[in-house]
């Protein structure tokens, strides 16, 4: 089987004109099939404040109200989407920006209100992937780029974590291709201090993260992304990664290994 | 050669929910390989004026500055865009949104600075449309929806006609099928009264349409609209209408011909 990469990048690497550009030009310069996810970044949150639209959150955790996931739909979906393509395009990179709802490439549902109603928050599963369009798509040499926007193929349209999209879309390519993993952030790989940007581990299997999970070691937004990340292994993707965006060419960063 | 409807809707019909619901319902019963462009309705105005970002025009016409482009982008390609392919997804038509950067599928340039500045404004020509990508999608029975953006392939997104958009997509398009250019309005078709709904023109042929013009008959948004058509009838496109969305299926509307 062919390999397939499929690269996430978070907000920080977007937020940054000279960070994207670069990342870009990296991205453009890996071999063979590819996909692209992207996060946020800051600007839904200033477009939100500059319309009014206070966040709003419960228990630390945003909720997407009507009026939010306008904003991203505009903001990921419209211009953090196009602009990417529009760069990667005059790269070289032939890549074409997608919501889930573009041809029902990502179908979801919106999340079971249960103690908390997180509003229009979507869920995925990897049987959701519409495999095929993706695979014409990259057989035609043209690079997916995914935003953090699906629908439930009933007209809603759903703001969804893009950790998730990236796990789920490489979990469901697996079948297709040998999946490869990359989840861009920061710093340099999993931290074992998270004040010493240093501390990076090269190789982290799931016995180790569950000590880590227990002296508290690794903690906050990492935990979701190594839980993705384990959930992805065990669902057949053949390689994963966390590692810098800078460094997305070359073989470093925090490799993750079941055993 | 197989039939392709290319559909074109603007504001009147996006900016009322009802309209596009039903609209959508229509398009979606067309038969065969068809594609549709949208406009951009008020949204945007109304995301402009939020952001207080106020409208620039001289002579009339609209500049496209920095922040301009910014905002057509997340209202035109992110949530226009996207809320039509989602309503289409939920009645079963595989609908899949593009800008013009998207798989390089329009490749425009920045209008030159002549006696105006119009900023970011695209123009556009039937060879810088990318046929092989939109046969394939629609070999795919998927219907691609193109909004109002384009790119130079040089990293700039640019707010582009859509009315030039269909036509200019119709003229490539006529290369590999019989193209069938149809834009709907809020009229019944073109009329010869302005003041009188029930004056639009069964037929219209370039020789009338010249002389309506000389007796001031044919005005204001009219005339591009028109020239568009005449245009894309010269360049090979089969068959051209101008009727309203609500009269989609049915054999209404105003037909323009040649001679």
């Amino acid at each position: 089987m062919e390999d397939l990469k499929i690269i996430k990048i978070g907000g920080n690497v977007i937020d940054d004109h000279r960070q994207l550009d670069s990342f870009l030009e990296k991205f453009y310069l890996l071999q063979g099939p590819k996909l692209l996810v992207h996060g946020g970044g800051k600007k839904a949150s200033e477009v939100s404040n500059q319309l009014g639209v206070i966040p709003k959150k419960i228990e630390g955790r945003r909720i997407t109200d009507h009026q939010t996931l306008d904003i991203v739909t505009m903001v990921y979906a419209g211009l953090i989407n196009k602009t990417i393509v529009a760069k990667l395009q005059q790269i070289g990179c032939n890549a074409l920006g997608l919501s889930g709802a573009d041809g029902n490439v990502i179908q979801g549902s919106k999340r079971p209100v249960k103690s908390i109603d997180y509003g229009f928050a979507g869920d995925i599963e990897s049987n959701g992937v519409n495999r095929e369009l993706l695979k014409v798509l990259l057989d035609e040499d043209v690079c997916p780029v995914l935003c953090a926007i699906t629908h439930d193929k009933k007209g809603q349209l759903l703001n969804t974590n893009a950790d998730t999209i990236a796990t789920t879309v490489a979990m469901a390519m697996a079948q297709d291709y040998n999946s490869q993993l990359i989840y861009c952030f920061e710093k340099q790989g999993v931290l074992t201090d998270p004040k010493d940007d240093d501390s990076w581990l090269e190789e982290l299997n799931y016995e180790n993260f569950q000590t880590f999970l227990k002296q508290n070691v690794i903690t906050e937004g990492m935990i979701p992304k190594l839980t993705n990340a384990f959930e992805a292994l065990k669902a057949g993707v053949d390689n994963v990664q966390i590692k810098s965006a800078e460094n997305i060419i070359q073989n470093s960063g925090t490799q993750i290994i079941l055993k």
